[in-house]
């Protein structure tokens, strides 16, 4: 690696990747700029870069030397690989990585949602990797941003501090070393247990999707989703799907903030229970709700979140009744089986694992063969 | 009985009870009107009867000999022993009535929601009962009505077509008999099999309350119900648990409609799927959300409605995940156990019943003692 200004892959030109593209590229570094359909990033090879406007309102210019379409032209020579995709296109991005990846290489999940560090790495088992590389995940995305236009990015807010770590956690150093330079904002979490269970959108956004689901397609979404989709009696199911988290957290041996403490915590939010503080945060003040039902608040949070929850719970022995219960609805409204899609225990290579087996595979990665 | 004018007792007086009261009265029938709390018809009784508006919008006075909250008053002498009360008040009904049934009496639960009468049976049996009284359910409430005030009741609408059964159903023309002066809109189902099975409240009350909750809390029920509160997406979950519902009966050798044929045969309502069909009913135009989430919708139709019929569906082998789902979302919703409140095949005394011998409860009244 080069050790002062490591080379960057992008994997992904959405609303994250164009923006993370443009911003270390205007900073200076060499960028890779990867997307699996070509016309979506046609216009930035052609315009050789992707403009930026910076939140405190800079127009700039992130020049980025390749645009591909080609996952090993994209990877061919550097050292940090951010993943910033959908969690539902993480198996197969691990899958197109795979032959590609070298010694030494660094992939990082922005964010990984829950378990998705665990679900690359096993991709990358069962499709015999060879290599040998860091895996890691951040709890959530550094940036608010969003794509003005084809070669256009906007970054709204950046994210003072989000916990990161690798799998196994041995590795969280070497990440935060090779991102310190570009990214100084990541701090080590424990390990992936603590970004995977730590995920505040799991708790949030399918409960309040579908509990609003007639008024968002009856009105286009147009209302606020926080302080008119939260009412004192719906903020309850909030809070048993909170608990539910925390307490399959629990079982694992993990503390975890609850989303009250995290609503103080991120927005000096405080009430006496989830209606109060979601009431209090003006930061929720305008947020309006998705404008169809067809969104990630459903399509990725339900299977990459609620699941890998729901089946830890199943496997040591705590209730999901409530996170079932979303996912079931999830599936009926979209007609989808999350269930089947998510990542659940077996995707993962956790099936029959205890928790001390667990807790060595993301301290240590030593990962015993399931039954 | 008096084969020409039989009495009258109407238990509860509520929307419906008071309602029938002054509808029996005015047209010359003794009535005896009961309700647990004594201030609800202290008014009443001083009045000598009640008001009542007609669907025609007559105003007639229907006067009331016995207004009583004495249980054993009440029965004294009634040949037709109304029930209208919430589903959920159906146990402490049989219980109260126990000591005071005598021999050839007719209890009917209008309605009985779902297995209203095996419900009444089973508490029969419990105390003890050792009077031989009929017991039925309806389908439906007979009538659209409200109260109007402390002695005053108006119909909106009446309905053409009733179905009725008694358990056992051999005892159903006995009660159509008796009725027939009074309501000849009572017709015969097969069993209550059909009554407790073809009620679409359980498909349409409890999913849509839920999938618009937040919005009927935020707006304090200030929209369409229907028409703004079904939306595409919204109505699989609709069809799904009709299907559930629809799936348990075959399980049980029954045939019901569907929620779809439901709507052309009640409303000639028609369309691809619910969604349209819905859409297409001008009967649900202006009929607006539940005010508040602390409705019968759900504190009703859950336990006395979705959870038998997930307690069949788990007797007898039939997924109902939707149905379960919002069981377990209306719990945390109410903070109530519904599944643990609601009528689960113990405690109707079916556990362990095969179809046959349920059948057979249902066709001629032997009941095997389950396990």
């Amino acid at each position: 690696m080069n050790q002062d200004k490591p080379i960057f892959a992008v994997l992904g030109a959405g609303h994250g990747g164009k923006a993370m593209a443009a911003d270390l590229a205007v900073r200076g570094f060499q960028v890779r700029l990867f997307n699996r359909t070509y016309e979506r990033v046609d216009m930035i090879k052609r315009r050789g870069g992707i403009e930026l406007e910076t939140e405190q309102g800079e127009r700039l210019f992130g020049p980025i030397q390749t645009v591909t379409s080609d996952i090993s032209e994209a990877l061919d020579g550097a050292d940090v690989i951010m993943v910033v995709v959908p969690a539902t296109a993480h198996r197969n991005m691990a899958t197109l990585c795979t032959p590609h990846l070298r010694d030494g290489q660094i992939v990082v999940l922005n964010p990984g949602r829950t378990c998705g560090a665990m679900e690359f790495r096993q991709v990358l088992r069962e499709q015999g990797c060879k290599a040998k590389v860091v895996v890691a995940e951040a709890q959530t995305f550094i940036f608010a941003s969003r794509s003005m236009g084809p070669v256009q990015a906007k970054i709204f807010r950046t994210k003072n501090a989000v916990p990161l770590a690798a799998l196994p956690a041995t590795d969280t150093p070497k990440v935060l070393t090779a991102l310190r330079l570009a990214y100084p904002q990541f701090i080590p979490a424990k390990n992936v247990l603590h970004t995977s269970l730590d995920n505040m959108g799991a708790v949030f956004h399918p409960a309040l999707t579908i509990l609003n689901s007639a008024r968002i397609e009856d009105t286009g979404g147009n209302f606020e989703f926080y302080h008119e989709g939260v009412t004192p009696t719906v903020a309850r199911v909030l809070e048993v799907v909170d608990r539910e988290r925390v307490t399959v957290a629990a079982a694992l041996g993990i503390r975890t903030i609850t989303a009250l403490e995290w609503l103080q915590q991120a927005y000096a939010a405080t009430g006496e229970n989830l209606y109060e503080a979601i009431r209090a945060n003006p930061g929720y003040s305008g947020v309006k709700a998705p404008r169809s039902l067809a969104h990630r608040y459903i399509f990725e949070d339900v299977p990459m979140s609620l699941v890998p929850i729901a089946s830890l719970g199943e496997q040591f022995g705590v209730s999901t009744r409530a996170i079932d219960a979303l996912i079931n609805l999830a599936s009926i409204l979209h007609r989808t089986d999350y269930r089947r899609r998510g990542r659940t225990l077996d995707k993962l290579g956790l099936e029959g694992l205890s928790v001390s087996e667990i807790t060595q595979y993301v301290e240590e990665g030593t990962l015993r063969e399931g039954p």
